[in-house]
């Protein structure tokens, strides 16, 4: 399954080598506001509209990290199991487990109000590049050049809050060549109308999960609401009439994470050398010991797979990209086209005095990024504090440093246009379990020490104690569960931080001066680097090949578009779509036993589904995590279903796309009506979603 | 003898208690623009006139906590020898102790620069009372109205530096009763001309500190330059042609510290019970040690000596002050004073209600203080951090902090008004003796531990291992001797600190936070307290009593009066001038002997020196520590002698004035003329004191 888990520090994706062949048929994230007409009009036949966009386009909604859509006129917004799993895990306890049992509220009295979730509806785009390149001065360093553009930013997104109430963010694209200002309208009073099983929606566990076929009924539905009442959206998606056939054309509208299909080789070889070799061994050291915990009994079960999903996703998805780094063809073929286009370059005396130094100057500071890369982890990106205790305690001191400060001197999340977002987060009653935060937290000061053992910061937070006492010492001692003690801290200001006697905000308080001297040094050292040569790269891109390459993907709406499609996997033909059949006798043939245990519901029901009708089906559009609840839509604009997974092949498509055997995978609408409707008795949702009310 | 470290946080000085009893004669420290003019008269029929007061100020110059004077056109400056000792031991070292040999300068090429020092001298009064109150709005809690003032006060000193290029400075006189913006010329090329030896600057050492008779050539002598060239100035003191008489009328003036006089009786007993007792204890480790420190060789000897001179000197006067509090009597006297005051307003119905509550919510504000006095005093006050480094490294913090914010939001010492003078402190090559620092810092931390073990903090700072090895670890560690680095550190900004690998850097940023919360919450809870009911007792006493009690002491320019007078002690008349005579005699009975042995100067020449000339003398003026260096002079305004200590008798007058035994020691002008000419041979220097060139 495809889920972006929200990182602050994505690095940046860097637009470095010109692929000297052509775009392959279907690749490619496309933006809202450049979408490829000429090549769908010739390969398709089909004519982009600006009407056809702009409708895809608001009822598509962003999960923050993944996708959704709107399906009804009643806000009513469809998206992964998987994808809202976190919100039905909080709204389980121990004697109501909406994992185990699924949930359905046959009225709307019946939703339930999610905490903390924010959904999020993109308005308008407008090309701001001029702006903010016209920030820069001749003559200032990377760093600078990064500071005098990060103002122009702030400004801009504090400006379109202000004027239009959307929450503004500044994309920039090709790393830097190019920046959009997007405009959110917010959603935050989101209600759970429907989810399956567990056990359905994630049918085959982590084994199938990245494989193909499948047959998971993974989607989740939510309704929006506004002022007390259902949201009264002016687009949503139509459910296609019929289903699927081979070969026919469609398009996925939704939020890849992150993409580097144009980072130069230097920043492939940090990836595999650096970056995913500890990122993989860090969730590895997580699995291990969340399973050992899950084995403690039901109620913990319950409390590891809250995290266990996320990192054996996560796990398999690295896994998956390393890969193909790991493939001597790839990176070779990633090393020829970069020294080809190098070539091409260098042909023209002016261009290679303008430009060719930007490789180098990348590849530069991707050595130093490594000088630091462990430190910088492990404190800002707060790894060795593996807690939400320590996520809430370190937004309150920020937020208490920050919002003082003039909106454009702030650190790029505490700016006005997101700071709401932030304060939500912080008071998000989504329940803590005390226990297993302090194992989480013990083993990543743990792994700290192990890492960087012998730093002062180290010893001042371990002393002579073991990780595992400073953990438990930490996690007992605070009081940040209760919400009003949240509450009074962010209202405080400073010197409520400052007088707090909560040993988890003295933590954050202790580790933050080091973390923001790594986060200027990474920023200053190599995303200004990167982006100020990336952006170099762009240019002489756009000089000599024009803007008809689709820019890596940045977590924001894209669409893609392909075809459905089976393939050839070691010579067997795997079709494009399974069916309730193949969901029945899967399970059957493993002896209904997990991870192929069928929930009663489907059990109970058999007899009345239709085992001919679709459950899962795959197409060549190009997707990567973040993708997770992208609604996938016929050339009529209409609902065939929602984007849950990738298959293994497809995992090296972050770095190079190709279409013979990576495929997207698709929950089928048909499957959902028939399982709503025969399985779930949800006659009503049914009426709502074919608009028959 | 008498100086006043420059503490942050001497505690606002407060008004407090009316006096029953009218001022006694030759009390008071009294304003420079509010002379008391009706008394000088009536009392001693002299006639202040403004060109006097003004003459007064201009030749009277701040050394930062002590006083001293232009005696020359050529910008020559007296002070007293334990003034200007920082400055004779940073010129000094292992090889040529000046401390040792005395110096003179016999060319003004010779003059030693003296590294960091600052000299100020008071260029203009403004009354601003009616700006800073006005700024308090109705309905405003005490901090707030703190908050409040303080804005105004940040702007009045940041547009004074800007109008006229001086420094600004807002006094708060009667505890918040009246305001007036002090404007200050400075000067920072300061050079060394004359300092005799130690034996004889301070001769009698410890035991005869604080007595009478005495015997001490307690002087030193600067010139201040300007562009390179002595500094001309307008005003200087000239010296008197003959001596003093006893009963003589002789002003001083200088910059009296604090006093305690108008305080409320719970601020006393807040003083008796928690301050004194804490500082005495702390100075007494720390005196026990460097005696320790001392034995260990000549070198060390004189490193010790540095710092021991001024915690020895400090540990007798708050004995002396801590002596007065625990005489019943003088409590007694307080408390009545206090009731009887209370018991006048309660008379005013519209008094009783407007300002009755001021001494209660005074007192519960020294509740509150107890309640987090030590680590305030440990944090804030940097007790627990006993090294020159952590100054250093917390001013670079703070600095870098503070800097970038407005001038009216920062931390009051690094507003704009005082930040040069930071920031040369900062780069000052004063000599650091890694030993030493060592085991102040290793006897700071342990006394932390024993004090504050418990908090985490602490835990952080020490874990499980012993202070000494913190301390050894931290000092050894780190790069601040090099004032290179501490440039660099300087002009880096945030960015540069938080990035530092230096321990005392990242000492300094894990202490900040506490340190700061601390402070707030002394200055909302205590200082505004005590700011906005001292004022409304001092609006109180305006009405009841008019103006004419002097305010306490603020560590600023102020006249104190009196006369040379002996005294009887123990029923033994002291005379009130003391002479060479008495000098060799009271050498020669001890054998020569430490602590009154005399420099080999003073046993050469005795034969040439004139034994009836006097040395030292007594007055009734009014002083405490921070006077040390006030040139006192005679009704024509003429140098007479300058003031180095005050007798043990003087000590509680810093909370009851009493003139029948207590008494100011000065150094004799004419003891100065003497011992330059006949012991120094120092005749050009005499010859442009006396003006003769």
């Amino acid at each position: 399954m495809k889920i972006t888990a929200t990182r602050r520090f994505i690095p940046v994706v860097l637009l470095a080598v010109l692929l000297v062949l052509p775009v392959l048929a279907d690749e490619g994230m496309w933006l809202f506001n450049k979408p490829p007409k000429d090549l769908l009009q010739k390969t398709y036949g089909f004519t982009v509209t600006q009407e056809f966009m702009d409708h895809l386009r608001l009822s598509s909604i962003s999960f923050g990290g993944a996708s959704g859509s709107f399906i009804s006129p009643d806000g009513l917004v469809l998206t992964n199991h998987h994808v809202g799993r976190g919100a039905v895990q909080n709204l389980s306890t121990k004697e109501r487990d909406l994992m185990k049992t699924g949930f359905y509220a046959r009225t709307r009295a019946e939703e339930l109000k999610v905490p903390g979730m924010e959904l999020r509806v993109l308005y308008e785009i407008e090309d701001v590049t001029d702006k903010v390149l016209g920030a820069e001065k001749p003559g200032m360093t990377a760093a600078e050049a990064a500071d005098a553009r990060g103002k122009v930013i702030a400004d801009l997104e504090k400006e379109t809050l202000e004027k239009s109430g959307l929450r503004g963010v500044v994309v920039s694209l090709y790393s830097g060549g190019m920046y959009h200002l997007y405009k959110y309208k917010t959603h935050i009073d989101v209600r759970l109308v429907f989810a399956p099983e567990y056990l359905i929606a994630f049918f085959g566990g982590d084994p199938d999960n990245f494989t193909y076929p499948r047959y998971d009924l993974d989607v989740c539905l939510f309704r929006i609401y506004e002022d007390g009442q259902p949201f009264k959206s002016d687009h949503y998606i139509k459910w296609a009439p019929r289903g699927v056939r081979e070969g026919e054309l469609l398009f996925c509208s939704g939020h890849p994470g992150s993409t580097g299909r144009l980072l130069t080789y230097a920043q492939l070889e940090f990836l595999r050398d650096m970056s995913y070799p500890f990122t993989l061994a860090n969730y590895k050291r997580r699995q291990a010991y969340m399973h050992e915990y899950a084995k403690k009994g039901e109620e913990q079960m319950r409390i590891a797979l809250r995290n266990l999903f996320g990192i054996e996703n996560s796990l398999k998805a690295v896994t998956g990209y390393q890969s193909g780094l790991l493939d001597a063809k790839l990176m070779e073929k990633k090393l020829k086209e970069e020294q080809a286009f190098r070539a091409e370059l260098a042909k023209s005396a002016g261009l290679q005095t303008e430009f060719a130094s930007a490789w180098d100057e990348i590849a530069e500071a991707q050595k130093k990024y490594a000088s630091f890369y462990k430190p910088f982890t492990f404190f800002e990106r707060a790894n060795a504090f593996y807690t939400t205790y320590f996520g809430i305690a370190r937004n309150l001191v920020r937020l208490a440093m920050e919002k003082p400060k003039a909106n454009a001197d702030r650190l790029r999340e505490y700016r006005d246009a997101g700071l709401s977002s932030v304060e939500r987060a912080v008071l998000s009653p989504a329940p803590i379990y005390d226990e297993f935060e302090i194992l989480k937290l013990g083993d990543s000061l743990a792994q700290l020490k192990e890492e960087l053992g012998a730093t002062q910061e180290v010893k001042w937070i371990l002393g002579e104690r073991s990780p595992q006492d400073v953990a438990r010492e930490l996690i007992t001692g605070t009081k940040l569960k209760d919400i009003d003690h949240r509450k009074k801290l962010m209202s405080g200001g400073l010197d409520a931080i400052y007088q707090c006697q909560d040993p988890m905000i003295k933590l954050a308080l202790l580790a933050d001066p080091l973390s923001r001297g790594l986060r200027a040094k990474y920023e200053k050292e190599v995303e200004a680097v990167e982006t100020r040569n990336g952006a170099r790269i762009a240019q002489v891109m756009f000089k000599l090949k024009g803007t008809s390459i689709p820019p890596d993907a940045t977590g924001t709406l894209r669409m893609s578009f392909g075809v459905a499609k089976g393939y050839v996997e070691n010579g067997k033909k795997i079709p494009y779509e399974t069916t309730f059949a193949g969901l029945y006798d899967k399970s059957q043939k493993a002896g209904n036993k997990d991870p192929y245990e069928l929930p009663e519901s489907f059990l109970k029901k058999k007899a009345a589904v239709n085992l001919a009708a679709p459950v899962n089906f795959v197409s060549t559009c190009d997707s990567i995590g973040g993708n997770s609840g992208s609604p996938v839509v016929n050339r009529r604009g209409e609902f065939i279903g929602v984007l849950f997974d990738g298959n293994i092949q497809s995992l090296p498509t972050r770095f190079v796309y190709e279409d013979t055997i990576s495929r997207s995978v698709m929950v089928h609408g048909q499957g959902i009506i028939e399982a709503l409707l025969k399985v779930y008795d949800a006659k009503p949702l049914v009426d709502e979603i074919l608009g028959k009310r």
